[in-house]
């Protein structure tokens, strides 16, 4: 099964196209689990368990592993391990954000696919296809392609015009138009451009699934986005929401809540 | 004493432009080191220890490193403080080619900064100056944008025109003009094109260094290389080499020559 069609079967099970962001920073942690001999690991197995009956992804961001070095990346390992005995449906997103020059990928897709055993990865497009490719080769997994990144100057590079179209758009057709090979691709469109999110849907048609981060603390707001980015299906997107349930106070609701607003916004049906 | 400085004062010290490619992939160590509680620790202080007096900086590519997990991140740990304890006057460039949301990326700075110690980084500019002002802000460190990559299919967006100039003129001369606030940031400029290379001189002038990967193996060549991209200072340049170095049967030997060859192309005097 691909990781679309995974991430589809588990949308539809549980009715949810939320994806939790395990952004665990150590800074953020309760004092209970900085205490913790394994601290971020069970800060997440915590926040996984509670979360998961709303949950159809979940997505680590590496940074904030790779901060505390060596420790770091052995507790991401034990999330990932954990989730894949325990909840063996969701889908698990590693957010890098890496590339590379075509060999030094091999080694990434060593450690970010065969290690720690993602499903999918979110990769930079500057180096082009031909760099990608050994990721692209890889139709058991996917890849996640930025391309309307969530900052605020995202449009620095991105908005550049290029034959009359933003650079975003641009790299949303090459992707949707000569990468997807396998099947395997899509792409970070942010919660805080709905406009753009819409004019990539429409370049991209129905078969292209949003990884969309920026809701909540980044200001992306749930009305705006489902409307612009859900496709005829009631599908294509994949929210993803951090500190908004990390920090909650009740992660669970938190999801919960998520998950319900994201379907009354939504069109179609799963 | 700014990274940049660093770097001239260690180049004039040793007459030496060149970097070693720290791209340890377990897969090429000789077996007397892959049998070593540590072996990419103990191959890269063999290799440090041989070359050093050739060398103005190390250069490891952290993906050869993720690739073992916590262990490979341990070992890169390990190599970085060897080399700040031994040979505190070479600069380190982490080959990390990062880039997230400002928050992010600050865990990332802490990684790769402050834990591991790099006095340099590799990014990738899609996410714009906004996102990466954290690791701009950093005045006692470099930040080395990519810019015109080493690999085959670099053009597929960095070719595209703006406003008829080709992307990775955009980029270089944005970082050159506005992004350089601090005088901390360098260029990622591929050995593969020496012809857009001189085109980047012209166009960001001398204050600018460029990283140049793709000596060797990916087919640049420093007959080209130096002429094209060489200052009036006959500095500017971190000539790169990781396979030509790492796998020759004498690293030294290796490590002098490729230094004799870019000084015998090289225009004026350190």
């Amino acid at each position: 099964m691909s990781i679309l069609a995974k991430y589809a079967a588990r949308a539809r099970q549980v009715n949810s196209l939320v994806c939790v962001g395990l952004d665990s920073h150590l800074d953020w942690l309760p004092t209970i689990f900085r205490q913790h001999p394994t601290p971020q690991f069970a800060f997440n197995r915590q926040i996984i368990d509670a979360t998961h009956p709303y949950v159809s992804a979940y997505k680590p961001n590496i940074a904030f592993y790779e901060a505390r070095g060596a420790q770091g990346w052995h507790e991401l390992k034990l999330t990932l391990d954990y989730l894949r005995a325990a909840y063996p449906d969701i889908v698990t997103i590693g957010d890098a954000k890496r590339a590379d020059i075509g060999s030094t990928n091999d080694a990434y897709i060593r450690a970010l696919f065969d290690d720690l055993g993602f499903d999918a990865v979110t990769l930079h497009p500057y180096l082009g296809r031909e760099a990608l490719q050994p990721f692209l080769n890889r139709a058991d997994k996917a890849c996640i392609i930025l391309c309307r990144t969530s900052n605020p100057g995202a449009g620095e590079f991105q908005d550049l015009l290029v034959a009359g179209k933003p650079l975003w758009q641009v790299v949303a057709e090459r992707v949707a138009q000569t990468w997807n090979e396998h099947k395997n691709c899509m792409l970070v469109v942010g919660a805080t451009y709905p406009q753009e999110m819409a004019q990539i849907r429409q370049a991209v048609g129905d078969d292209m699934t949003f990884l969309v981060p920026g809701i909540g603390a980044q200001g992306g707001d749930v009305a705006q986005v489902i409307p612009a980015g859900i496709n005829t299906r009631g599908l294509g997107l994949i929210i993803n929401s951090a500190r908004g349930i990390l920090l909650a106070d009740q992660p669970a609701p938190a999801a919960q809540t998520l998950r319900d607003s994201i379907n009354h916004y939504r069109g179609g049906t799963l």
